[in-house]
């Protein structure tokens, strides 16, 4: 491995990781996950109705809210918050204190390894954010900062320092993440192939974040965390995790910070309803053909140096390219200006929330 | 596996493959290829003393250059072709009247997969190169072409189709391919992860290519992979693949072809000697700082559609760029030109070599 210290304290990071859980179910799946998340924090955000109680398995930290406390908390910028949909999962990421976030599905469990050995998913989240990424130039024995491996001949020495990570995106066996016509197409393919290994998303390039198995530096890239408008009252599903990983994606490019995929894995349990979901996505297949070039060719100025300030001004351009496309991205730009200005009421900026301040690239 | 046919037939595209090595010694690792290799037709490019007798296996069909016939063959074009070194491998490439090409070194033995079994790279290549790429947004279950994989929820469904593929860059167990100062660094560290992916490099991203398990399609990407010049009366070595590799991927960009990494591996079996590597590449080393960002940097105008078009203007901002890092690349830009003619000469246009015509992304 390249030079990278991979000494990290058990449990690791137990005092500055949250793990935000969105849901409409009791949570008996956290019983699997005792071992590894037990010692964390819980922020559970309900994503249903609010008179219905959550059963949280005993012995696990939390607090809970549903959509009266987001209601309560906001005030009139609730209406930034999704409701009836797993996107009101980044309210969570609004009102941890925490330097990291690990967010997950209630229907993901410990998945194996090839040689038969529970997965410590947190743990190698942990390392991906922890260890630099290299989104200037591909490494073609994939994370040069793991154990066994290093930056092969022809990688430029320069560039060998690497940049912080602010995001690791993590996979999935078993049940793949689909959209519904791939869905309605391979209702029996499962995902059983694992692959060992992490890489960096280059610069540039755009990627299908999803939110089911995810972890980031709050303090890196928090507001840029925001889940979109969907589920209830909303034209569009199912692509909340997508809209804030493209927004994540060309604010790091901008501010010079890496984004980590491949390990670790969880074990996705069900497939979602491919009929439900084509009804949730229909609108977003199309506009998504619309909204790729608007993501890969837009461009922040550099005196954007904050993510606030990048979320602001990517909201600027949503409204005044994307608003042909349908109203509902005014509607959108409209709900980012929101979430920016709960973020920071919610998060002053003397407490540290305000990303990195001359990190551009 | 999204839709792509994988139906290949025996021995695959036998009569469409010719095998590239280059080569100073007796090629007794070819025993060990017999049951994968010994179909095909071998160039073998004898890379120092041509008054030496290499030893090809019995039953392999093959033709053997050396100096002498390069010098006859090429005549004073001859000198775009390094000598004593195994950039020579290129005049292989030339020769060939094939449509693809696997290029091997001689050092680099059948490797085994996790499962005990050996690995047939040829086929993997052959499957690598007979899919399309995506070279424009990154799929985070790998290649979507492969069994088991598809477009991930999110992909854009216009960009499915992919591109065709030009280059499949496979991978090595065991010593893994480090520059000089990683070598002294960490002289026992082996590569023994085996990670079971094919991916694209994105679009506008680069790559070290190593040369040493290597295969393209000649028609498409030929012309662009020359390797310089190296070895005898230059002042570099080992950069000889990296070059190729930054041209290619430019011209790749360019012409809306993919180039895959991951699979195939082969067994590299022993490091080379790491005092005499670094005599050759501490100019690479440094020139490496600037040459990265000309490359990054490199835009080719609409006008150039085939791969020499391409090759021959980029040979010009090689000359305007980078003559003043060393008068080296002066005489590299000369070269690079007269490879350009050298294959045009061996490969007249009407015979298929030209590239695409339109391919422009």
């Amino acid at each position: 491995m390249a030079e990278s210290s991979s000494v990290i304290p058990t449990p690791l990071l137990k005092d500055e990781l949250d793990i935000v859980i969105p849901t409409i179910r009791n949570l008996e799946f956290l019983e699997m996950w005792r071992p590894y998340l037990s010692p964390y924090h819980l922020i559970i955000v309900q994503d249903g109705d609010p008179t219905k109680k959550i059963h949280v398995p005993e012995g696990y930290d939390y607090e809970l809210y549903n959509r009266d406390d987001i209601n309560r908390i906001l005030g009139p910028k609730a209406s930034c918050i999704s409701f009836k949909d797993s996107a009101c999962r980044c309210f969570g990421y609004m009102v941890s204190k925490k330097k990291y976030i690990f967010t997950i599905d209630d229907d993901c469990f410990v998945a194996k390894d090839p040689s038969g050995k529970d997965i410590n998913a947190l743990e190698q989240h942990i390392k991906n954010l922890l260890c630099p990424a290299t989104p200037f130039f591909f490494n073609t024995l994939y994370d040069p900062y793991r154990e066994g491996a290093d930056f092969v001949r022809g990688y430029p020495f320069s560039l060998r320092e690497g940049v912080p990570t602010a995001v690791s995106h993590g996979l999935w066996l078993n049940i793949p993440d689909y959209d519904a016509p791939t869905q309605l197409v391979k209702p029996r393919e499962r995902n059983s192939r694992y692959v060992d290994a992490v890489l960096t998303i280059p610069k540039g390039t755009l990627f299908p974040m999803c939110g089911m198995n995810l972890a980031f530096d709050r303090d890196l890239i928090g507001p840029a965390m925001y889940f979109g408008l969907m589920g209830d009252g909303q034209p569009i599903g199912r692509y909340d995790d997508m809209w804030a990983g493209w927004c994540t994606k060309v604010i790091c490019d901008h501010l010079g910070l890496g984004i980590k995929t491949g390990l670790p894995y969880i074990w996705h349990s069900k497939a979602s309803n491919p009929f439900v979901n084509l009804k949730k996505e229909y609108k977003g297949i199309y506009w998504q053909e619309e909204l790729i070039p608007f993501f890969q060719s837009a461009t922040l100025p550099k005196e954007c140096t904050t993510v606030q300030a990048c979320y602001k001004e990517l909201s600027k351009q949503v409204n005044a390219k994307l608003s042909n496309v349908d109203p509902y991205f005014t509607k959108l730009a409209d709900a980012m200006v929101t979430w920016i200005d709960a973020w920071d009421e919610l998060n002053p900026p003397s407490k540290g929330a305000a990303g990195i301040a001359n990190g551009s690239a």
